[in-house]
């Protein structure tokens, strides 16, 4: 990276640390921060202190919040809880502007192959909520993938002994694709899930 | 945007003021920097800072450079002179450890549609360099595109009066693609300006 000067280099760096970004892109980004004025440099840098600085989980769910108690965690209805693996799961849902109950993010998965188990999610907090009362259904929404269903079976198991109803989201296949190309797996469980019209 | 808290959603929306960036890429990108440490996150941002306060423009060369006059400048031949358009332009050209000129950054080209006219770009600091005396050879490496080609065309017009030597860079078929697929222009110019072999 010798053709570069210091300041320029070191940049470029830091922005290959971001997911995706190859030491191209990163130039592109350096570029654009240099073009910029003064004072929008300085925006951009103290919103990535700002954001780093004010954001913390909720103590009770888990999700992004600058308060001790997130937002969704205040004023939503407690009875039905929405387990996901991740904050990033809890704004494609919160997309659908469909979802009335709270969230609980477990911070990843159990995932042996990693070196997760279940003490390294919150599952621990999940169950104490349930624990409190008040909690009706457990939906969990994690991932339809190998990690994902093992753990929400596993959570599933330690849940109904606790007398609340805990669901999945529906498998099956997406709207507006095509029989033909969509994987087996996928076929295979919409097929063996098919409901009455 | 109000799926997202304030500090979050801050931050996304300056990660896609950089080039290329939509609002789900950005996205990722925040989460990156709140799922690092807060000594990565400061690091960061002073790049940013440090990028944007220390990056100059050498004054005879229009390059990126922390001083007054820039490395290339200062250490190398000055007799030929390498014209090009922008600074990642150098980049390009230096990452080729070839080249043993200097270079003139002209920050643009002549573009009338985009009201850019030769006084718009570094047109004058370029002729006060060849005036100087030392220079033996001015070689045009703007871009092979429309505005590219006219501003070498302009540049060389007022250089040759000086008894310089003007050259532009060679246009042809690039190594390793294929006759089928380049373009007319291309391989028409790659055929008149054929070479002796």
């Amino acid at each position: 990276m010798d053709v570069f000067i210091e300041p320029i280099g070191r940049l470029i760096n830091e922005f290959s640390k971001l997911p995706g970004v190859g030491k191209k892109t990163a130039q592109r980004y350096a570029y654009k921060i240099i073009g910029m004025s003064d004072e929008e440099a300085r925006v951009f840098a103290q919103s990535v202190l700002d954001c780093k600085r004010k954001v913390k989980y909720c103590k009770v769910c888990g999700n992004f919040t600058e308060e001790e108690v997130c937002d969704i965690c205040k004023r939503r209805d407690k009875s039905v809880v929405c387990v996901v693996k991740e904050p990033k799961d809890v704004v494609a849902l919160e997309k659908l502007h469909e979802f009335k109950g709270v969230y609980h993010v477990l911070h990843g998965v159990i995932s042996p192959m990693d070196g997760i188990g279940p003490n390294e999610i919150r599952i621990k907090e999940l169950l104490s909520r349930v624990n409190e009362g008040g909690v009706q259904e457990v939906i969990m929404a994690t991932n339809p993938d190998v990690e994902g269903e093992a753990t929400a079976m596993y959570i599933a198991k330690l849940l109904k002994p606790l007398g609340v109803n805990v669901t999945r989201i529906a498998h099956g296949i997406p709207i507006g694709s095509e029989l033909e190309y969509t994987d087996e797996v996928t076929l295979s469980r919409a097929l063996s899930e098919r409901k009455q019209i």
